[in-house]
C-alpha cells in the first residue's frame, strides 16, 4: 500500500446512535480533488447528508476535518474545520479554528472525524493514538466549557486537547459554538448541532509524526515562509502587538465601523475602545500551534466591577460586537462578555448582534423594559452582560434571543428591517455601505453574513499598491470570487488565513506539493481550481437546501438608509450589478446556479 | 563517501598573501568533538596560529564558522562566529552574529571560511554556490559599511549577503567590528584584523539545501520548539515588544545599571530612556534568519537635530553605553551614535565606554577641553556624537581613543583606576558590585569584559523559581561554569542564545542529533562536555598567549569604591573566594591552569 504524506490517510467514523466507531481509509481521489478541511466536509455532506434534514436532528452530520498542512511545520498550520448543516441558516456551515486540537488529531492518526446520529445520553469521544472510545459524560452536561476542559484534562491528562460545548450548545442556541481551549469554531451553530447529538466533548492525544514527501524541499519552503512572516509589517509587527484589533482605528476613520446596530459608521467612543486602549489590558501573547504570528493575546481585567475577568482576546470582531455595535466604551465589559461567550459556548459576533438588535428594539419602541426584565439601552454595559447570561442559559426571553436576529425580526413586530443578518447569520464589523467589496462578500458568502469567505476590504484599504476604490464596483466581482476560492483553498490546507498576509499563493503551493507529493498541488492554477471546486459544490449543496438568488442579499437597512455622517455619507448599497457580474465571473447563470459548462470545467 | 548531515562538510581556505583559495574537507572527528562555530575556531587557532603573533599582522587568522544548526529550520538558527586573536586583548576572540550571512554561507556549501595572510591591496571575497574568487575592492576602501553593502549588492545582486568593515576596521581601531546588514560581529576588534589583511568584505550567495539526518524527528522537534518560543513570556512577549531593552527598567531598579562610567548604579534619567520611551522610536520589527522572536527593531528619529537617523536597534547595551554610562537622556542621540557605529564599523559597547571614560577624565581633571578640542562633559549628547566621528575616522585625539580604555588608562595620567575593562575589553551594562555572578562572569570571560560567556544575572534576577541571591557567592562558581559551557555549546551549534530562554538543553540535543546523525549530540552530558572542551582549549590558547590568573580580575573601582546609592549600597566586589571556587569547579589548579586530569577527562 502506498504511504500517505501530509495526510494520515485515516478517518474516524462515529455513529452515536449505535455507538459504532470505525476507522476508514481516506480516498486518494478525494484528497487530490478536495485537499482537506472544508473540501472534505463539502464532499461528505453533499454525498451523505439527507436533503432538507433538520440541522438539530440525528440525521445531521458533523465533520471535523484537518488539511494536509495541519500539524506540519509549515508556519501557522494549526487549523481545522467543522462542517455541518447550520441551524442558523438551514444551509452550509463550515467554521475554522486554530489552537492545538487539529494538529493533535493528526498526531493521533486521523485526518478527519465524522460524527453521525445521536447518543442516548451525554457522551464524550476520546481518541488516543489510533485508539478511540465513547465515554459517558453525564457529569459534564450543563457544565461550562472552561470547567469542562479542566475536568477532562484532570481525568485524562493535561496533554489531551479538547473541543467541547457549553450550556448554549446543549440547549440549541443557533449560534452556539464549539470551544477548544479558548478558541472557537464559532459561527453558525455547530455547537448546537453537537449538543443535539448529546456529544459534550472530543478529547484527543497523539504522539505520531506526520510523514513529509520531500523533507528538504519542505524545510527550505518553511524557512523562507518563516522569514517572510517575521519581517512583514503585519504578521511580524502590528498583528503581534495589537492582535486582530490592529485595524480598529483604520476601520473607524474610514467610516465603516458599524455603530448602534449599523445605524452609524463611525464611533464617537472610538478613542476609548481603540487598539491602544485595549493593548493596556493584555498580559501576554499566545500562539496557536507552530505559529510565529502570536496574534492571540490574553487580556485581564485588574480592577473595577469586572475585576478578575479574562479572555484569549478580545478579538476585533467581539470588541466591535460588544463595543461600538452596542455603543459601549467599557473595555472591561467587553472582556467579560467575551469570557462569557467562551464560558457558555457562544459565538461572539452573533451574540453582540442580538444585543445590539435588542437595544434598537427598545430604542424604536418595539420592546420595552418590561419585556426584557431589565434596561436595554445603547451604551449600557450591564445590560450586555445580563443579556449574555440569559442567552447562554436559554433562560426567559433569552430563549428567543438564542434563535438569532432573523427569527427575532420575524417575531418582534416591525423590526425585520433592522435585523442585521444575511441568510440567518448575523453580520460582522464592516459596514457594506462604505465598501462595495464587503457588500458583495456578505451577500454571496455561503454561510451567510461572514467576512472570512472573502475580505475585499483588505484590497480596498490595506493594499500597499493597486489599492481599489471603496465605492467603485469595478473588479469587485473578480476580487470577491478570487478571494473566496483562495480563502477556501487555504482553509482546506490547514494553514491560517493570517499567514497569507505575508505568504503568497506561489509560496503556499511548494508547501502543499512537498508535504503531500501530489503533483497538482504544486500548481497555483490547480490549487485555486480546488478552491473553486469546493465553493461550487457548496453552492450546489445550498441550492439543494433551498437557496435562491433572492437570498444572496443584504439587510434592508443597507439599501434604504444611507449613513448620515463619516467619510461615506449618503451612500446606500446597490447590489444588482455587482451580483450579476459576480454570477458571470463565477460561471453561474442569472439565477446563481452553476452552469453545466463550469461544472464540467471543475470536474464536479 | 559518507554524506554529511547538518554540515556541508566543506571549508573554504583563503590565503590572501598568495591569493590562493582552496576547498578542503571538514574532519569528522573535529565535528564530533568541537561541533562548530567557536569550537572549530578554537581548534584551528590553537593548532595553526603562531604563538605571540601580532593580532594585526598577516600571521593572524580569521575563522568564520557556522554550526550544524546554522541555516536549518531549527528556530533562531541564523548565527555564525568569527574567531581570531584580538587586538584589544592580545588573547582569544570570538564574536557571534545573527542576520542572514551564516545561513547563506552554508547554502553556498561551506561550514567555514578561514582567512590567512594579507592581500597586497584591498580585496573582497565573493562566494557563490561552491565557486569563489577574490575581487579588487580598492574602490570600496574608505567607504562606510552602509554604502559598501549597497554597492556590493548593486554589483553582484541583492540576494548576496555581505559582511564588511568600515573606516574603523581599515584604520586599526582595536574595537572595530565586522558589520553584516546592520548586525555586527562587534566585540574585540575582528574588524581591525580584517582591515589589517586588506579584506574589505565577504559577499556570499547560496541556493543549496542542508541535508538533515532524520527529517521527521527534526521537524517534530522544531514544532515543539516553535510552540515553546511563541508561548514564552520572554521570547513570545516582552522581547518582541521591547527587543533587548526588555530588562532595562529592572536593571535600573535593581541598582546595577552603570551610570557615569560606573560611578553609580541607578540612573536619575531612567524614565526618559527606558524601554517604553525607546519603543516610541520603533517603526518596525526585524527578524534574523528563521527566528520567531523578532527581537530586532528598526528605530527612526523623526524630528529634532538627529532627524533621519535610524538603526537596527538601539540594543540594550548601546542604549546603556551612550545613555546611562554617559548620563545622556537623548534617545535620538543614542540612535545616531548606534547608527554611526554601524557606519564606521565600531563596537557600540567599547565606543560608549571610551566616551564615558573621556567624560570622567575631564570631570577628574585628567583631560581638559583643550586636549579634546570640544567639551566632553557627562550628559552632553553632542560630545558623544563628535567623539564617535573622531574614533571612527581615527582622527586627531581619536587615534588614541580607538586603542580602547586600557591603553588610554596607561597613557593618560592617573586614570588607570577608572578604565573600565577586563583584559583590555570594555565592560557591558551590569555593575558587578550588585551581582556576584556578573563579577565572576566578567573576571573569567575568555575574551575579557563580556556578558555573553555567562549571564548569571538571569538566574539572579529573572528566574521564576530558585532565584539566586545577588549578593551571595553561593553556587555562583557552579552557575558561571555551567553557563559558560552551555553558552559556548549553543554558540558552537548555530542557534541563538536568546532561544535558550524558552528552549532547554533537553530540547536542543534532539535538534543536534536529528540534524547531524552524530550519536553523542543526542546526550545532554556529551554536548555540555563539548562546551567545556572548547572553553578549556581556549583557556590553553590564552595561557599560551600570556594569560595569568592575575588577569582574571576586574577594574580597581569595583574593589575599592562602593556604590553610594541604590539597592546595593556600600558593597564592593570580593573576588578571591569566588575565583578560587571557580577554578576548583573548572578542574583548574590554583593558578587557573587546567589540570592534566581535567584535560584527560575532556580528551583534549
Amino acid at each position: 500500500m502506498k504511504t500517505w504524506h501530509g495526510y494520515t490517510g485515516k478517518i474516524l467514523d462515529v455513529d452515536l446512535t449505535s455507538a459504532t466507531l470505525s476507522e476508514t481509509e481516506l480516498d486518494r481521489t478525494v484528497a487530490k480533488n478536495y485537499m482537506g478541511g472544508k473540501g472534505f466536509g463539502a464532499r461528505i455532506l453533499y454525498d451523505q447528508l439527507a436533503p432538507h434534514c433538520d440541522p438539530l436532528s440525528p440525521e445531521n452530520i458533523l465533520v471535523f476535518a484537518t488539511g494536509p498542512l495541519t500539524g506540519t511545520l509549515a508556519p501557522s498550520s494549526g487549523r481545522f474545520e467543522v462542517c455541518t448543516k447550520s441551524p442558523a441558516t438551514g444551509l452550509w456551515l463550515d467554521a475554522n479554528c486554530g489552537g492545538f486540537f487539529g494538529p493533535e488529531l493528526k498526531f493521533a492518526g486521523y485526518d478527519m472525524v465524522i460524527v453521525r446520529g445521536k447518543a442516548a445520553s451525554p457522551v464524550m469521544l476520546v481518541i488516543e493514538d489510533n485508539r478511540f472510545e465513547l465515554k459517558p459524560a453525564g457529569d459534564l452536561w450543563g457544565i461550562d466549557t472552561i470547567t469542562t476542559h479542566r475536568q477532562i484534562k484532570d481525568t485524562l491528562g493535561k496533554e489531551f486537547r479538547v473541543a467541547c460545548i457549553g450550556e448554549a450548545g446543549e440547549k440549541g442556541v443557533v449560534f452556539a459554538g464549539i470551544i477548544s481551549e479558548y478558541r472557537a469554531l464559532g459561527r453558525g451553530g455547530a455547537g448546537a448541532v453537537m449538543g443535539s447529538k448529546n456529544l459534550k466533548a472530543i478529547a484527543v492525544r497523539g504522539t505520531r509524526s506526520i510523514a513529509i514527501h520531500a523533507p528538504d524541499h519542505f524545510m527550505t519552503t518553511c524557512r523562507e515562509a518563516f522569514n517572510e512572516l517575521a519581517n512583514n509589517p503585519d504578521t511580524g509587527g502590528g498583528r503581534q502587538k495589537y492582535g486582530t484589533n490592529l485595524i480598529l482605528s483604520l476601520m473607524d476613520e474610514t467610516g465603516i465601523h458599524p455603530v448602534r446596530n449599523f445605524q452609524k459608521g463611525k464611533f464617537a467612543g472610538a478613542s476609548q475602545v481603540n487598539e491602544d486602549a485595549i493593548e493596556k489590558y493584555y498580559v501576554r501573547n499566545k500562539a496557536c500551534f507552530g505559529c510565529p504570528i502570536y496574534c492571540s493575546k490574553i487580556a485581564e481585567v485588574k480592577e473595577g466591577k469586572y475585576k478578575g475577568s479574562f479572555t484569549e482576546g478580545p478579538e476585533y470582531e467581539n470588541v466591535w460586537a460588544f463595543g461600538a455595535n452596542c455603543e459601549n466604551v467599557d473595555i472591561a465589559a467587553i472582556i467579560q462578555a467575551e469570557y462569557l461567550c467562551d464560558y457558555y459556548g457562544l459565538d461572539g459576533i452573533s451574540t453582540g448582534n442580538v444585543i445590539g438588535f435588542l437595544m434598537e428594539c427598545v430604542e424604536k419602541g418595539a420592546l420595552s423594559e418590561t419585556d426584557m426584565g431589565f434596561p436595554m439601552n445603547f451604551g449600557n454595559d450591564e445590560s450586555i452582560i445580563q443579556a449574555v447570561h440569559l442567552i447562554g442559559q436559554c433562560k426567559g426571553p433569552g430563549k428567543l434571543w438564542g434563535q438569532g436576529v432573523k427569527k427575532m425580526g420575524e417575531r418582534i413586530k416591525e423590526t425585520r428591517h433592522f435585523a442585521m443578518h444575511v441568510k440567518g447569520l448575523e453580520l460582522p464589523a464592516y459596514d457594506p455601505r462604505g465598501s462595495t467589496g464587503m457588500a458583495l462578500a456578505y451577500a454571496t458568502s455561503d454561510r451567510g453574513g461572514c467576512h472570512l469567505r472573502s475580505w475585499p476590504i483588505g484590497d480596498e484599504l490595506l493594499a500597499t499598491e493597486d489599492r481599489m476604490d471603496l465605492s467603485s464596483i469595478e473588479f469587485k466581482a473578480e476580487l470577491v470570487k478570487t478571494q473566496q476560492d483562495l480563502f477556501c483553498m487555504v482553509n482546506c490546507s490547514g494553514m491560517c488565513l493570517f499567514a497569507t498576509f505575508a505568504v503568497s499563493l506561489k509560496q503556499i503551493t511548494p508547501f502543499l506539493h512537498s508535504a503531500t507529493g501530489i503533483e497538482a498541488f504544486g500548481s497555483s492554477d490547480e490549487v485555486m481550481k480546488i478552491g473553486e471546486r469546493v465553493n461550487n459544490l457548496v453552492r450546489l449543496f445550498n441550492i439543494r437546501e433551498g437557496l435562491t438568488k433572492d437570498l444572496d442579499t443584504l439587510p434592508k437597512r443597507f439599501f434604504s438608509e444611507p449613513l448620515k455622517e463619516g467619510p461615506c455619507p449618503d451612500r446606500v448599497v446597490e447590489l444588482d450589478q455587482l451580483k450579476a457580474e459576480y454570477y458571470l465571473v463565477r460561471g453561474w447563470d442569472s439565477d446563481g446556479i452553476p452552469t453545466d459548462e463550469r461544472m464540467q470545467k471543475l470536474a464536479i
